[in-house]
């Protein structure tokens, strides 16, 4: 179901669409967002959604759009200390417009800074009071000496619309997967670039998959929050779902449970990452977007997963989260979870053994080995007989494969034979 | 709810109580009993109730009545070797009168002493089999030479009455909480006047509590029964209850669960001692009136909390457990545990989100601060998340301070706070 | 309810039992199951059921009957090399008949070694592919010159019956316990000889029983399959079964769990394991006929104890596992155990407490120490409170003897007193 591609060619491909998104200047709104999805979609075919200002979302409404065109502090002799078009994080996001000249004693209220990490540029945004201010290294504030400065944002923020993207691969049935992606961060790598780049190979990959593999670009948060309300009818045809960030850096992988705990994609997720370096994790309501959709109104099986956890590794909402930090040979491996699930969660099923009384005779249909007395039963063969005890209807495959201790494709197999020979059926 | 009372002088009054209560030959029934009720309400108002001789309790029948005057065992010279008046344990409770002269060998069939703990008095009491005897010292009775011994107990066992007394705090609800102390050892001080002085200092400090608080000073076994039988239509109200024992011995805390194991209070008591030395026990039908309230027919959420068990500190039911074991330390801090889990069975309540489709927009509210993008989030505001993620009816304050790992008292501060913006009600 | 025997005469006994079936060829069908069932029929009546081939048994059918004279491998000069009068191992079972000369070279194809063990003979069967071949010591084929052998299979595949037998001893319900063998294992001692003996011994110890025990000696697999498919109707009288296998090996014992896991049976072995070395495990469906039984359409309570489990000692499924791998002393130890699970099984029922408000009073019915106030509860009077206090109808009475952590026996007499007083009842 998932098209083998050749490991070298993919990881530079999401290496390089890593470094092309990352310096743009995202926010919840505005054109950083949909040059964003322009990029995505020369890879992807994307239906881009353009939601007013003003329109309401569950309990929230959607703001006005927030565009920057530049943003400085110069002295008195025009040399610019800060300045934005060296680095999107310079600007506080949604930060209204400004131009003054003030005292740096006045001016530091508005400063950022990271002093335990003085070259860093950290990341601060004010969507929802209005403010303005600037982030930068604490070295630099270090360096300004003492006096006027001129400070400017050219920015705008005025009705408009909050923009998303979405994928579709259709399924064979019309229930659906959802990978989720928040591209609301600017100018930083890891997060997320490097989950929008995972997704991107994720879905180039299906191919005529079980179900239908929605992938969503949205803003964090109010992106989530404005896909739910407007999905609020076919939200029960969510079966499973992934919220993928921090795809890149070099940490192991951390699966985030749903709300639920015992959700199918929970189950799923610890089979296929058992055998790896990697860390599960209970749901908690903080994070990325699996917040919102597990809610408790929606209470989707919906995880997260990421290498390093958000905010766990020293680079996070800093400007030191940039493409060198994230690793084509990283990205690959999120990728390989992410194909396994995708492959188990499409071909897990429950059968039910037609002949649950006694075990069916193997032999006669060519489903065993003729000759008995040997102690070596075959991989194979126990599955089948894993398969056909636990049939009950009560037990998926991926249940069978963990109670029997065998491969999850081998008992996959060996459901499709006696599927074949009509001794289970789904 | 509960007023905080200078430390120093609750000990005092405390230790004060123990040394007044200790020497009085209580029993099941008669004087010592009152006397001790009465003392008990000079600090709390009580109500006493006097339940005749023969009166069918449940499977048992309230006896009858013992008062004891005098009772020695002395020499032909007039020497008292044993003296009731010396101390109440001298006795064998529920002893019939005697007056007799009799051989030392005849009278040792009557003699109990601990050969193990040679200077202490052990208690022994026969309250449904008409006997007598004296409990004394084995260094007394080793020193006592052979001969006639003039035998004397002057007790009277006659129709008359079982004593109980009962402080009802009025809650804001008529569920109840009970707390439960026997009031039927003589002599003995942290079992159960230790109990008794904690439980006054806690009722004194209620006020206006959600639920309806009744404190029970009854004689073990015969006076909860006597309880349970009188108040059988109303025990469908008591919701949660605690039997409160040895409070006062240099041991840490032990709760021993309710016989439901998962009741509300042993969630409670779980909680609230997690960060104190202590021990979890689960439920036993020995060891104090928990054994009536948890019979299976009324099944209460009653557990007991003690600080050494019974019979597992060697002063357990002899002379040596006097008011020097008994400190004004170790009571307080059994009473600052059943003030905290007063304070939390009052409060943690079930909560439903209002707006569980996503979350609310706790910013236009107030509720959440307005820059973004850091990564220390707030206990408070995680509160606020957790439960508006877990409102959904199934979980309790409780329940969601132990799955967020938040203290109690932040998560019902949420909920409060929660409630008061609209975004959840009880 | 089992009668006590001098262990001396049991052990000798079934060692002699042990050593007179242990060469015959048995097979799933043939007059080698039905001179072993003869033999057993001397010492337990049984009921010998015999079933045409061609009668359709759940999803097999009967096959044809197989039944050997002789069986060598000769060279020119007429001197067996492999003989089947030697050993009822060196022929495959239900092989073909055969008479020819050939080159070694090309029988070969038709020999069977352990070149890993190669002084043993291994065991071989094609019951359901018509084959023939010769299983003998590696050694014994290291030593055949090249040349012309002889090779002759004198058996015969009929149209016939296959046989098995039941020994029911009626018990006090018409509810029953299976105790289950194979007898289809040539010349093997271990697997199934041993099982045998242990079972006969049982049987015999059985007077009046509360459950009604069958014992079924019948060819593995499709014995297990034809007992169940002529029994369907009958089959919800089957409570409780034990498939008894490799009983007499050095090894301590193993209980697999039936296919619920925390059916009756898995308790109890569990309980009576418990202060023994042993192991439990898990159900798998492989192994001896709990395949049939655990098949998820019937999904009996049925588990399987051994020694050591099947393939996992090397004499296994060879000539090594002959009687002189088997001792008196370990399948008494078997015997013991299941004798004591018997006894459990069949006492352990479910009562109720006729008085469950409060603790009735055990003193008045002489069930309870009149002299009060020592710290020694005796176990007697622990096991009398547990059983009042958890005889709610949920809980059996090894339910209470664990929870209380006293011994099955201590709990049931108080049961019985307890009942005796009228004080519960089943």
């Amino acid at each position: 179901m998932t098209v083998p591609i050749p490991e070298g060619a993919v990881g530079a491909r999401m290496d390089a669409l890593v470094r092309r998104l990352y310096p743009l200047c995202r926010s919840i709104t505005g054109d950083g967002v949909r040059a964003t999805l322009d990029i995505i979609g020369e890879h992807l075919p994307l239906t881009v959604h353009e939601v007013p200002t003003g329109t309401d979302v569950l309990d929230w409404t959607v703001p006005q759009e927030w565009n920057i065109r530049d943003a400085y502090i110069a002295d008195a002799t025009g040399r610019r200390w800060v300045d934005f078009r060296e680095h999107a994080l310079h600007v506080v996001g949604y930060s209204v417009p400004v131009h003054e000249t003030m005292p740096l004693a006045k001016l530091r209220e508005h400063l950022h800074t990271l002093p335990g990490q003085p070259s860093l540029i950290p990341y601060r945004t004010s969507y929802y009071a209005p403010t303005w201010g600037f982030c930068l290294a604490q070295e630099t504030l270090d360096a300004m000496p003492d006096g006027d400065y001129e400070v400017r944002i050219d920015s705008t923020l005025a009705d408009g619309h909050l923009t998303y993207a979405e994928h579709v691969v259709p399924g064979q049935v019309t229930d659906e997967v959802i990978i989720s992606c928040h591209v609301c961060h600017p100018a930083l790598a890891n997060d997320n670039m490097a989950g929008v780049a995972v997704a991107v190979e994720l879905a180039r990959t299906l191919e005529n998959p079980y179900h239908t593999y929605r992938f969503i670009f949205a803003p964090g948060t109010i992106g989530a929050i404005t896909w739910l309300a407007r999905n609020a009818a076919r939200v029960e045809k969510v079966k499973h779902g992934i919220v993928l960030a921090c795809a890149g850096d070099p940490g192991s992988l951390t699966y985030k449970q749903s709300r639920r705990g015992d959700a199918d994609v929970d189950r799923v997720l610890a089979h296929v990452l058992r055998d790896r370096p990697h860390e599960i994790r209970a749901f908690s309501p903080y994070g990325y977007d699996e917040r919102q959709y597990c809610s408790p109104g929606f209470n989707l099986g919906v995880g997260c997963l990421t290498r390093t956890p958000y905010a766990e590794y020293p680079e996070y909402h800093t400007s030191g989260d940039d493409p060198d930090l994230v690793s084509a040979e990283s990205m690959l491996d999120t990728l390989a979870v992410l194909r396994e699930a995708v492959s188990v969660l499409d071909v897990n099923r429950h059968y039910v053994n037609l002949s649950p009384y006694g075990e069916p005779q193997l032999g006669k249909r060519g489903l065993y080995d003729s000759l008995g007395g040997r102690s070596d039963a075959k991989q194979a063969q126990m599955a089948m007989l894993w398969v056909l005890n636990l049939s009950d209807g009560d037990h998926s495959l991926l249940d069978i494969a963990e109670r029997a201790g065998l491969p999850f494709d081998s008992v996959a197999a060996a459901a499709a034979a006696l599927a074949d020979a009509g001794l289970v059926k789904e």
